[in-house]
């Protein structure tokens, strides 16, 4: 039998490091896990239909000036003059199904706005939807960049994390192979926390940050793997629920109650 | 008792971030394990008096003209047209003694140039004179940053162990605190590394470059801790050991024969 070439996956560490390896990549997933791809899981699940990402305030005052409902955060606050930033749990008010949101965030929005210059695929990652994510990128079978977001451009621990746990399953699914020590080193850094993320992040620096912020209920909830079967994907500059479009469902499925 | 302040002790990951955390540290040290930092360790151990780290080729090319001994290396290899690479084994030659050596590498001798631009005190670091580098900087007690040299600007697993063992010996002082994310993972990663580098590191992406290029005793060598007692220091664009200027000891002591 011939050996079959196998895919590429590997971890970056932060959109400041992305122009190094883009190249060689089909697919980016973008992580941003505290908390904004964690808002966007959550927010396709509760049936919102649509998010804008932006990179700057100005835009967000702008968009906001034509009637958007917008959400801002900077340093882990949501910015004075708008409603909501990205705390998970405000985007589980009813009041958003349907409609469309244009957010900003610290990181992960400059981030998907860093990666969509060029013509991948972009998709939304997080321990949220870590295992339909996985099983999607799989199904694949294209070189895929796991792409964290990080802290003002620098490493961060928890983005690391969930980079580590999706390279896992990928690696598993032996269609995949890593070459970069990025990708080797999120895998042994998940291996280790995997028991138990909360304690393994405890000294974590935005832990640190968004615990100050009294965001611990927010910290645990994004923690918590496979709460949601999104996958938010890139489409024309805006965010929707790939499963939604494909099944043509039109509210999104709850795990739990999910028959088929 | 008033609480005392400790310094920082803090690891950034490759050349291509240390702007995002200079500002913050007084001393800086560069670590190129595979090899440029274990070969200039090995150089001053062995009599070399100084060696100065040059970025480019043409400068190289330009030194050689001049008649200086230059020492050229890309991609693990002797680039055409000179004799000495980055391979510690080439600068335990006793026709060294005493001379100058120009050198040029892939990451190391460029690291240390994108840290000369500040007015920092820059030292270099490897496995192979980690605890008498790591005592002195607790000795000094300023602000530390372990900075790696990587490959290309990416992440590296072996500069990252090192800058964690360091960065470990520092943090176990109690005179010091890390901060940042990437110091909590280059400790994490040592401390699951530390009882066999080699293995740990088998499918690390340089030690696959270097395997094969036939290069494992460089390898094993490299990643021997505590072979020297020298900390080769950077002075007017220059490194020296500083282990001897203090001393004023004509020729560097071997650590198994030391008396005093």
């Amino acid at each position: 039998m011939i050996p079959r070439t196998k895919k590429r996956v590997e971890v970056c560490f932060s959109p400041n490091l992305y122009n190094l390896h883009k190249d060689d990549f089909e697919i980016v997933v973008v992580i941003d896990v505290l908390r904004a791809t964690s808002a966007i899981c959550t927010a396709m699940h509760h049936g919102v239909k649509s998010i804008i990402p932006i990179a700057s305030l100005e835009e967000a005052f702008s968009y906001k000036k034509k009637g958007f409902i917008v959400a801002a955060e900077r340093e882990g606050e949501i910015v004075e003059g708008f409603k909501f930033g990205n705390s998970p749990y405000a985007y589980m008010d009813p009041a958003f199904k349907g409609k469309t949101i244009v957010m900003t965030t610290t990181n992960g929005t400059k981030t998907i706005n860093v990666a969509k210059k060029d013509s991948k695929t972009i998709v939304v990652g997080s321990f949220l939807n870590m295992d339909v994510l996985s099983n999607w990128l799989i199904k694949q079978d294209k070189n895929t960049l796991l792409l964290c977001s990080g802290w003002k451009d620098k490493f961060n621990l928890e983005d690391t994390l969930c980079a580590g746990a999706i390279a896992e399953m990928m690696l598993d699914s032996l269609k995949f192979e890593s070459h970069e020590d990025s990708s080797i080193a999120a895998k042994y850094l998940f291996i280790s926390a995997k028991s138990n993320y909360l304690g393994y992040l405890k000294s974590s620096s935005h832990r640190r940050r968004l615990k100050k912020l009294n965001l611990n209920k927010d910290i645990i909830y994004c923690l918590t793997p496979n709460q949601t079967p999104v996958i938010p994907i890139l489409k024309n500059d805006t965010i929707v629920n790939l499963q939604l479009n494909k099944k043509k469902v039109s509210k999104p499925v709850l795990k739990a109650k999910s028959k088929k």
